[in-house]
């Protein structure tokens, strides 16, 4: 009998964390569906079964897996490292853009256009190597702090989300990054701020090169663009990366409606999922309009798709990691 | 007194596959230097020691992992494809190095210059489904046998390699292809011959799109090169797909020159390794000249750099793993 009452109450300590709420921090139709296709495709034997080498999950990240706004937060760094630079050497300004940006002004910088933002990125992204681009990012993110919340930027990730890519992988799912924003960008926090390592990052980039630089080997990064991993250019970058269609892929704007038609056309169970930016007070709210993030046939074609629109007014509650338990 | 003889029992059965020699078609210098080294990194607590997330070793694959003898293989696939395609229509011979290529000339071929070449890539490489291209390989295969040996293709890969990328995942190492070699192409036979899935599989490219065809999403392969995964590429491509310094590097040749420098340059315990082709009998003896596997710089600086130079004649007990063991 002895022996009974020991085997249950180790089972019940074993049992415990698998018995536990994966996804916290969300409620209603949404977590119930997340739920059930991650059970359906991880129970040996069932008819929706599928290998955990084929348990592959994509998430776009700006929108999705952190905030994008008042503006992408990459080109924040933009602005910022320019006006680093200049604090150093005020004749790299040639130019109304780079000086709006030195200034903060973002309206003057708006209204330089395309052209200007390019400038901006340029001076910031371009002609370093990659160890003192990937230090700036990380001394950038130790400083700057978000003009609406006031928290580190990577701490404006979802929390919900960084749930959700904790249960797929204890699922035996691999998680991935499949993002515009920059790959080298990204890796400088995406293992902290959501467990994914740098060779699950995928993202746009740059040319580089490499070279000898007084005896030692250096990554450069060039000038020119080397691949756009946006819109249809997701799939592509994913076959390019990955090598296998995922089964499970996370949006939240028409940039990546491709990605997830790629992910939940063909057999077996698939699952398309979009972030549907719903709360104005904890966020934001915005869909077919604006300058970033702009979801319109998504919402269109979510409901005929299959796919899940997460409310994250009602779906989600807690946003961010940085504002702690609410 | 029984339960320690219980615990004995135990512990021999669990170390007995530890304790089993790890490489056992290696010999020598080279198989004890590469035992150490691997030790040294995964001994916890040792001056050594490599977390395994950065125990990442990278490995050229024509001519280091499988053969590359009397051509790259990839080339008598895209010889015999254009065959194929023209025993269907004959019409696609529109040149002499297709025809060439047709008959299975390969002298005729050579002769048509590196244009000849790159004919013959594209009409097998170019402007198809990313899915028909690996169709077509995995048919290839499966049907094709090596002039020399009378083996499958993917049986000519190197039985001591196979070993040592084994031995090293078992050390906590992600494994590796940084190949000059199609990265689509290898990803058909990387995992059943190496045990490396395709996101490990990194290689030369060309551009892909993403379309619709009948409504149904397609990875067309493109026509213009994308990347060039050789010499100072290999660096290039190794910090682009994984993000991360590797510790270890194997190669063949002049052109894996770049990565095994790039590996072995840093702080902590690194290894270079260079497969010497010695052995005319059991397989192709080359180095300073040929069309093929040209290995100079090496030769000349691994003794200085403390490369592993493996002697595939003194070293290595067994060369092919489709030859069984001898």
């Amino acid at each position: 009998m002895r022996l009974f009452v020991g085997a249950g109450l180790l089972a019940a300590a074993w049992m415990g964390p698998v018995m536990a709420d994966p996804l916290p921090s969300w409620q209603g139709e949404s977590k119930e569906k997340i739920i059930s296709f991650v059970e359906a495709v991880s129970e040996v034997g069932g008819a929706d079964y599928v290998t955990p080498a084929d348990r592959v999950a994509v998430f776009d990240n700006d929108g999705t897996l952190w905030a994008e706004q008042p503006v992408y937060f990459q080109l924040i760094f933009a602005v910022d490292q320019v006006a680093k630079l200049a604090a150093q050497d005020p004749s790299i300004l040639t130019s109304d853009a780079l000086k709006a940006a030195a200034a903060g002004d973002y309206e003057a910088l708006a209204a330089t256009g395309k052209e200007g933002l390019l400038e901006v990125l340029a001076a910031s992204h371009t002609e370093v190597s990659l160890y003192q681009f990937q230090q700036d990012v990380a001394a950038w993110l130790e400083e700057a702090r978000h003009p609406k919340t006031g928290l580190r930027y990577d701490e404006m990730t979802y929390q919900p989300m960084v749930e959700l890519l904790r249960y797929l992988r204890d699922e035996g799912f691999q998680t991935y990054i499949v993002s515009g924003g920059g790959i080298q960008f990204m890796r400088v926090f995406a293992e902290d701020a959501y467990g994914i390592p740098p060779q699950q990052v995928i993202g746009s980039s740059i040319t580089s090169s490499y070279e000898m630089i007084d005896g030692v080997p250096v990554i450069m990064k060039g000038a020119e663009l080397f691949f756009n991993d946006d819109k249809a250019g997701k799939p592509v970058g994913i076959m390019h990366h990955i090598g296998k269609q995922p089964i499970l892929a996370g949006g939240n704007s028409d940039g990546d409606f491709e990605m997830l038609e790629f992910t939940t056309t063909g057999e077996g169970a698939r699952l398309g999922v979009y972030v549907h930016h719903t709360d104005a007070e904890r966020e934001w709210a915005y869909d077919r309009e604006g300058h970033i993030g702009v979801l319109n046939r998504g919402l269109d074609e979510a409901d005929a798709r299959g796919w899940v629109l997460i409310d994250m007014k009602e779906d989600w509650s807690r946003i961010f990691t940085g504002e702690g338990a609410e």
